[in-house]
């Protein structure tokens, strides 16, 4: 290595020039007191790097290298470190209880599962000789048949196994969407308020955005822009994202007939409908679909862990045919292992176990909240459907969300603006908090909203 | 159950019909002989889905479905199964020998290594909390600073962790700076032959792709386009996809001032670099580019497996920060268990004790070829620089791919053909195979030549 970095270097400064021819490498060991191999394994890789050439009869010389000439690089990049501060300040070093919906505790994960079945499937896979290769991009049959029979017999979707694709997640999914439909000038139509995380990546996909208000029904059908054609409408008809009603069955009818008349999509996101706590989940806008209008995507996000990155999407057969055209060269973008794990554990019985054992405690939580504040009553009203992770808080009183939120943090507890999921920022109610309930535990509930009403109490 | 179904059932098809009002719980329990519990919990249900209104006073009544006659969806999809036999065709039966590039054999994925870092992983993960939270959209910090200090180490690149991004692999890699750059309109330069995985991302971006020829230093700089703004030219610098060839030292820096003066950028794809079997790896592109014109991108792909699905990029600073402004509101698509793991491996050193295993193995297998085909090296030449996983063989005789592969495939051997490679298909050589040697056991090489020079006879 020193002999090569010694040589480099001299090229580079211009100490050695073009056609300078280098010492043999027999003579070279000699002087240097060292293996003629080292010699030799030096001049290889200046060779093999382009800064030598082989000189005609034997030896090596210095290539032509014009180009080099105070060419050579910075060795440090002072690109600052700002970013990585940023990212270890989130977790405020103040914060007891982060009122987040999108992730859970930690306990609540399947840990020992996951490492027993993890042991299994590397077994099963290495039998199937499966270890190193590339996979089936839309995602293994194992877990394509799996979840089939789950979503079937749990969200009545109905379609084969061919139609679905396994994901990195809901965002994943709708990327593929936006360039299986992106050959034509797309509208997007987004309910408001809705999920910016979905926003986000119609935006980057080039699409524009078209708001459509919602009642205590969902989405409003007849303020749906009707004759156009290429649109397609976002939708969360089992639980509004972030309003939290449940779109019922008549107006999922007018919404497929809408869908039906101006061949238009829908897009249903059906994020959390496993965790339902007090009726079964309601079946899927897909389940009723007899048009092929619908393309729904799922997530494991909420059953399992955001951490697992891995969702699912039904494509009608239309959309199918593209998509197998336009990825016919791509590779699946989910390792093999967790998707080996996940059809497991829908297979063994353990997933429905799990999502059980999840509502119980998610319905514990909710109810433990509503328990709380239930004395406060009649300041602030509670909007959730008994399903997912998060519940509105809404003040009677006047008040600005900023300093509801500001006020929460003095008192140690991080809870969320609604702003953020209006495209119409004016249109967002001032009095309206956004708080998920699956990140805190049980027992930590009753110090929690003490702490946020004293630090509310100017508006209770 | 049956109770839901049968109300369900009997709204839908009309005999039930709108303001009816039901039977009392208690009294349809007692007619039934269930519980009350039972008729309330299907009651509930009902409600929950919009088949039933709450009647004044009490009770339940079936609400208004006007969209709802002659709507429901037939049960089963007749969508064909055909998608299904094709990708179970793959394996075609008589294939003994698949001599593809994109695998290797099942033997030399670390599977104990896997498993015993997975269990530590997870406890890791519990330790620190993060089980059920969603990740660092760039990747877990700890993957990045193993990553960054190997790819220093190996790869002499020059940047901080900060520019690291963890993909999905080199696909993903790819879709993500093409929304980094899609703001303009872009066109993307592409060594002819080159890698038509990456040309097809490209395309489905709506990306214009022009071709640039090359030469046995890689790609000709002088024909590249000069002057025109937006250009980005995607590059396999050291090991050419598909011709194996190495850019010298020289070519790179004419490449470098080429992208400097004309405000372009080069996306380096360094998909194979860790695996030489005679040189060290030839350092990066980026690590000698000092103007931040490089854009760099690896995987995990060859090293460990295709099937792990996971890769990097390393951004320049003004990259960088499109990414974050533009991909605020992502999650990252990678599991973090998968990111401990492998960050793990190189903080052990196992994964650098993997790859010396791995380059051992290949180097023997690739010489076996060189060796098999030896006797007829009249006929056939065989190009390869000494890394990666494939090499390309050229006949000398007058031959078509076609007739070359079928007649391999029916000796049991898969070949592959160049054409794909090729924009410009009436460019490709038509003597010229494509062979990949990483998923064929050393002890299966003369066998698997034997049958090629039996089916190859009339060329050899």
């Amino acid at each position: 290595m020193q002999i090569y970095h010694q040589i480099k270097d001299e090229i580079i400064n211009g100490t050695r020039k073009e056609g300078d021819i280098l010492t043999g490498s027999r003579e070279l060991a000699r002087t240097l007191h060292v293996s003629r191999n080292t010699v030799d394994n030096a001049y290889s890789q200046l060779l093999a790097e382009g800064y030598l050439i082989p000189k005609k009869g034997s030896g090596h010389m210095i290539a032509s290298l014009p180009e080099l000439k105070g060419q050579y690089p910075h060795q440090a990049c002072e690109f600052t470190e700002k970013h990585t501060l940023k990212s270890e300040m989130k977790s405020h070093p103040s914060v007891l209880y982060d009122l987040t919906n999108s992730s859970h505790t930690s306990d609540l994960f399947p840990k020992s599962l996951w490492k027993r079945y993890t042991l299994e499937c590397l077994e099963m896979l290495d039998h199937e000789k499966k270890l190193a290769v590339y996979l089936d991009k839309q995602g293994e049959l194992y877990l394509r048949r799996n979840l089939l029979s789950y979503l079937k017999r749990i969200r009545g979707v109905h379609c084969n196994e061919n139609q679905i694709v396994i994901t990195c997640g809901i965002q994943h999914s709708l990327d593929l969407v936006c360039q299986l439909l992106c050959d034509e000038k797309i509208t997007i139509l987004m309910e408001e308020p809705g999920y910016h995380k979905a926003a986000v990546v119609f935006q980057n996909n080039g699409l524009e955005i078209q708001s459509v208000p919602i009642d205590e029904d969902g989405i409003i059908v007849s303020k749906l822009p009707s004759s156009p054609k290429n649109q397609v409408l976002y939708s969360t008809p089992s639980h509004q994202f972030p309003t939290g009603v449940t779109m019922p069955i008549g107006r999922r009818f007018e919404l497929l007939k809408w869908a039906k008349s101006n061949h238009a999509y829908i897009l249903e996101d059906d994020f959390d409908s496993e965790l339902r706590y007090y009726a079964k989940p309601i079946p899927s806008l897909q389940s009723i679909d007899m048009n092929d209008t619908v393309i729904y995507i799922g997530t494991f996000s909420k059953a399992l862990s955001p951490s697992i990155r891995m969702g699912y999407m039904i494509l009608p057969p239309q959309l199918l045919k593209i998509y197998l055209d336009k990825f016919q060269y791509y590779n699946s973008m989910i390792p093999i292992l967790n998707q080996y794990v996940i059809a497991h554990l829908i297979q063994t019985g353990e997933y429905d176990r799990h999502v059980r054992r999840l509502n119980h405690v998610f319905r514990k939580r909710l109810e433990r909240f509503l328990e709380e504040f239930s004395d406060v009553s009649e300041k602030v009203s509670i909007s959730c459907n008994g399903s997912g992770q998060y519940f509105l808080l809404e003040f009677s009183a006047m008040a600005n969300q900023d300093a509801l939120i500001r006020k929460a943090l003095e008192h140690g507890v991080r809870v969320y603006s609604t702003m953020q999921f209006w495209q119409e920022k004016a249109d967002c109610p001032p009095n309206t908090l956004f708080l998920g309930f699956s990140k805190i535990n049980l027992t930590d509930i009753p110090d929690c909203v003490k702490r946020l009403k004293t630090a509310w109490s100017e508006w209770l």
